[in-house]
């Protein structure tokens, strides 16, 4: 029987309507949308589709979304002094500074510089710190939203036994925190891992956030596991001169053994921007100490 | 073959020898002592005894151990402001404060205060985040402890297999961070965890780090495991009335196995002052701009 196929694409329209709904309510309270702020320096195509996309959705939620667009030849000095006026910016709530930044900038530093109480992206190592012991704070967008899969396709995911593949900051280490705080027996592969397929095989859940275009094969998976691809590849297509996404996993193989899958594209990708609106509408409750409201 | 027994306490006098050594050669530099503020509220038997060792231990290598015991029902403003106190010290390097903490008092508000660098016991939340995303800072005690026997022992960590049982804020989460920096591949495991023997008997390293009395059994392990037993369990002894200190692996069993095995005691338990000592020399060369001493 073939997988289910993970909706990601429909679960990101129904969780940006949520917080449409929630911004709303809050802004009839507070006399003011929730505010993000997202900050682009240099002219990277690729964060110039992100940061437009992110600006975007942001409005569409009914929230304030403002983009700075700084030239590539941006000082550390003056993106650090926009970082102090945003977080001293009552009507911020989130503030996310796009990445890659250019080569005289100190990646580190400007997100240290984040207000971590403004923090969507969950970049800061308060941030980061806090998911590891269990306080509130902010979790990265993609694998929070990782999660809202796996549980909306699962329910409750303890003593399930979970592999993340990949262990970058912004994707398989939140990702592995997040899964262990669900109570999950997680185990963390990465490059160096030995037997990275027979390690996916006794998994319940397996998380592929690798960046290798169809690496994880259906054969390496135990009939029924549910499969998140994270991966956004970008290979050759069928006609010359044309490509197409891909995701790590071997979505074909896979499909045929998993029992349950997220597509490339539609599956993991939509969900990125709909948390950041999310984690924005968070901050602004947050701030203002408003309830967070159900279903985020 | 019998497992080598891996000698903690002999690895903990050498390193408190490094330190004792690197403290007064800083000490020739910066013209004073490093100095640790130890923190107790309270009469708590066991925590008398921590704390006692931990001034005595740092005043034998040499630094300047301060212990501030104050009454059971000291408010949290008071603890508070000793707190700013100490984070204002210029002759501080390092604060701990025992846990656990009267009722009275909101522990993590307590740790919330203490500066991140000073933070020796590697408690905050800035700290725990530091590990996770790999920069310098401080990381608890015991698992660093740990990490040290296990490098000494094993050398380059990078592809094994590592179970870690136990996902406590102390010990089981920082021990797989540290792990994963050395890019073992890592499975955190816990009460919910489903076939446990299975999951240790395919690790190359088994932490064991639960508070369950001779748990993880022999037959639990892989042939030649490397076994560190975080465990310190007081149970019966063999004579009426008496007790004696167990860990959380049945070492009996396990020695048979093993390739290398902690006992307990003289394992991993005088790790932990010994890294302390560590992190408060670590903290007092930094603060100096002074270079960490070989070794540490
Ligand atoms: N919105 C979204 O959907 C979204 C967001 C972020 C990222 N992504 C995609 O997710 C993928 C991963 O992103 P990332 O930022 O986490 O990537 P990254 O920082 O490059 O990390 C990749 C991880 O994969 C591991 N790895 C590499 N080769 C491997 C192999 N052969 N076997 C096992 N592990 C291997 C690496 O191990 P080492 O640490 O040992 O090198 C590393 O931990 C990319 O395709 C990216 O485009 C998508
Ligand atoms: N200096 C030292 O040597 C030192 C320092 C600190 C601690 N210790 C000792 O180390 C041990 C652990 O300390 P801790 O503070 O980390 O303890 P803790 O906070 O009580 O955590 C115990 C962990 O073990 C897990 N666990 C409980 N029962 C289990 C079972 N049947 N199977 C698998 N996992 C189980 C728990 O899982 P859940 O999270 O699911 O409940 C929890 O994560 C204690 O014996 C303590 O005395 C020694």
């Amino acid at each position: 029987m073939a997988a289910r196929i993970i909706d990601g694409h429909g679960f990101a329209a129904g969780l940006r309507a949520r917080v449409a709904e929630g911004a709303e309510a809050l802004k009839a309270r507070i006399g003011r949308a929730p505010g993000l702020a997202v900050v682009l320096v240099g002219e990277d195509p690729a964060s110039q589709v992100y940061v437009g996309a992110k600006g975007k959705a942001t409005r569409e939620a009914g929230m304030a979304g403002t983009e700075y667009r700084l030239p590539a030849e941006t000082e550390q000095d003056s993106l650090l002094a926009l970082i102090a006026r945003l977080n001293a910016d009552p009507a911020v709530d989130g503030i996310l500074v796009q990445l890659p930044l250019p080569a005289q900038i100190d990646a580190q530093a400007v997100i240290d510089a984040i207000d971590p109480d403004k923090d969507v992206d969950g970049f800061h190592a308060l941030n980061v710190g806090r998911l590891g012991i269990g306080l509130d704070g902010f979790v990265p967008c993609t694998p929070l939203g990782c999660l809202m899969l796996l549980k909306a396709e699962l329910g409750d995911l303890s003593g399930l036994d979970a592999v993340v593949i990949g262990r970058s900051n912004i994707v398989g280490k939140p990702m592995a925190q997040l899964l262990l705080a669900e109570s999950a027996t997680v185990t963390i592969a990465h490059s160096r891992t030995r037997d990275l397929p027979a390690l996916c095989r006794r998994a319940d859940i397996v998380v592929a956030a690798v960046g290798r275009p169809l690496m994880v094969k259906g054969d390496w998976l135990k009939p029924g596991a549910t499969v998140i691809d994270v991966g956004i590849n970008r290979v050759a297509g069928a006609e010359p001169g044309k490509t197409r996404l891909v995701g790590d996993v071997d979505f074909d193989s896979a499909r045929a053994v998993a029992g349950a899958i997220t597509p490339v594209p539609r599956g993991v990708g939509p969900m990125t921007i709909a948390v950041l609106l999310r984690n924005t509408l968070v901050s602004a409750c947050r701030r203002h100490g408003q309830p967070i409201p159900a279903g985020l």
